[in-house]
């Protein structure tokens, strides 16, 4: 039951610690007000494994991470370990400079993640430990898609059993999954690809869900990738001809702020695999 | 009159220097445009005093504060107190870490602010020496209602007489106090805690309503503060029902653009303590 | 014919690297996937030369420039000029402090640029080595119109005369010039100067359609400037009367994302000079 889950995290305003890059941040903080949660960024080392103490759950973003910032994150993260707080892994651009897939992979080896969650290029990265993404979007050959979908689904199942981690891959079909099982989830508008910003949302998003439902993480992220997708069909259903992608980038975090547990059920398309 | 307090500050467009945090930064600074005052940002020790210097005002905010900025955060305010020009103090999260209640403290210690502006658990922290914030919010216990109003009042002028700076606690009720008198501000809607960095935006408004009216400096802060408010109540009322807590950051900035002094003049509303 | 240099920016989707600066970075990120481009910001030295390799061209933006982000730009820069990628410099708040114009100096000392894009204070100080900046905005004695257009004209083709760059003096008319010839263009809107980060936006804009147009960079680059100012028209017919900087700015980046090439090529307004 998504209603629930989306329930929880109203009802319980998790304060989720996010370090994260600085191009999309605001959207960040704000997408977090929308759901029920509240959002606090620190990525300093001098405050970063104190602010994750006070907070439920940890976002960790490595889109313009710096030398400054990456020690912050690993010092957060163990923090974050240490309390059994959820941690969430967003390996922004991982494939496109050593720095970033090799930071990606440090935190892995360092941490334990509750969740990944990249796009299909950033997750190849991760899981073969090279990779060929385009920047900090997946490849075309990546995408997602009914006839990659098996093999994304495997992909995902393999990661997530090397780490120990529920795995995301958002695309045009969306994958959750943990060893086991994972959840097909065809929520979503291609424009969300149009805005800046929809995957660092999503990545904050789930950890909020994971954070307010910890006895059912593979279903809370389930949940937030169906609730995102769902809001990315809502905004664009808004949409008015003179409307694009900057009203767009509105209109989702105002669907966010406006969707109930019963809009998320009934809007929810998804089957496990 | 508040009316002509808004008039200079449209009239002289003061320049801010804002060392400010990285998440509410791009709303501040169309913020500051559109109350007719211009922003710069820079936060490298290698020009914070010189930027300073071709200000008109200064306003520090420690959210996202670092190891890089503290120490422009210092070279600024001090220049600025040799120029005398005013310097607000924002204490973003200051109880959250020992890190920003230092700093913080330290700022206090070292530089002579016109004001303080911070929520109600921000203020404790400063007052008290120790703090209890979620996070960059007020503790519910801290909010500022009618109950709490008079120890509120007394808390500002408190640390008003330690400090010399006009001490201004946000909530429910806003708080405008020096030593001797405190205006007991009733503009503003609920809403406005549901979007990152409305605290944020009126910092920069008061240092640009301060720095165009050096002369009336508590009256400044308080039209500042009801012209926050106001503005936070034009934009409720324009907001239609798919609109959320995005559409709202907009509005309010758009009412701000839009403000007039008679406007301003018969939103207004508060007493005098 | 400008329709053909923006449909060769939508059909060859640049990649560009931004090292800019945090105030108005999400508004340019948007606005180049608006344009149909793909934008990436990484400005650390860790990466900075990597992530250039794989893009098609470099923005450096020196708003909010710091002793972190400096080095990242040269080093970006020097790889850049040895693949021959594009490079453009927008010389945020040159004139403004000593960091800035030296850092600017420098920069156009050690890189050969495409591009040098700033407003007629910024290019002045660039051109005379020193300067009278009011902050990041132009001084209103040195503001682009009917008669001054011919000294400002001068000074561009000067500027590009020194530098190999083609220099854009942006303002109410916009001069785009090498050092034979010079686009005097008159698109755009008052109000433009009323949103931060108009400037970062064309600055960034500028850079991808040089990049998709490497063998007619003049013409890009007035293509650019031209469809910017076009944007900024058809964003403020639609402004409503509570609308203001913060919907016209969603409503500039929203009509990049429609504008198509007959409306670029029907709506275009220049001379050449």
């Amino acid at each position: 039951m998504f209603k629930e889950l989306l329930g929880n995290v109203r009802a319980k305003t998790p304060l989720i610690h996010n370090i994260t890059n600085y191009v999309t941040v605001n959207d960040v903080a704000n997408l977090l007000i929308a759901c029920g949660a509240a959002p606090i960024m620190a990525d300093d080392l001098g405050e970063a494994e104190e602010i994750t103490s006070i907070c439920g759950g940890l976002n960790l973003n490595i889109g313009t991470l710096n030398q400054r910032t990456i020690p912050a994150m690993f010092a957060a993260g163990k923090k974050a370990n240490q309390l059994q707080h959820p941690v969430l892994l967003d390996p922004v651009g991982a494939g496109a400079s050593r720095l970033r897939t090799q930071t990606a992979l440090d935190l892995l080896k360092q941490l334990q993640f509750t969740v990944i969650r990249g796009n299909s290029s950033e997750i190849k990265t991760l899981a073969l430990g090279v990779g060929n993404t385009r920047g900090v979007d997946a490849n075309a050959a990546d995408a997602v898609n009914e006839n990659t979908l098996d093999a994304t689904v495997d992909l995902a199942k393999q990661l997530s059993a090397k780490t120990g981690a529920i795995v995301v891959i958002t695309g045009p079909i969306d994958v959750v999954a943990n060893e086991q099982s994972a959840y097909c989830i065809r929520n979503g508008h291609a424009m969300m690809s149009q805005i800046t910003g929809s995957g660092c949302q999503l990545s904050a998003l789930i950890t909020a869900f994971i954070t307010a439902n910890p006895e059912r993480s593979l279903e809370a992220a389930a949940a937030a990738v169906s609730a995102m997708g769902l809001c990315g069909e809502i905004a664009f259903a808004r949409l008015t001809k003179a409307d694009g992608n900057s009203s767009y980038r509105n209109y989702i975090i105002d669907a966010m702020f406006n969707l109930t547990g019963e809009a998320l059920e009934a809007g929810a398309r998804y089957e496990i695999r």
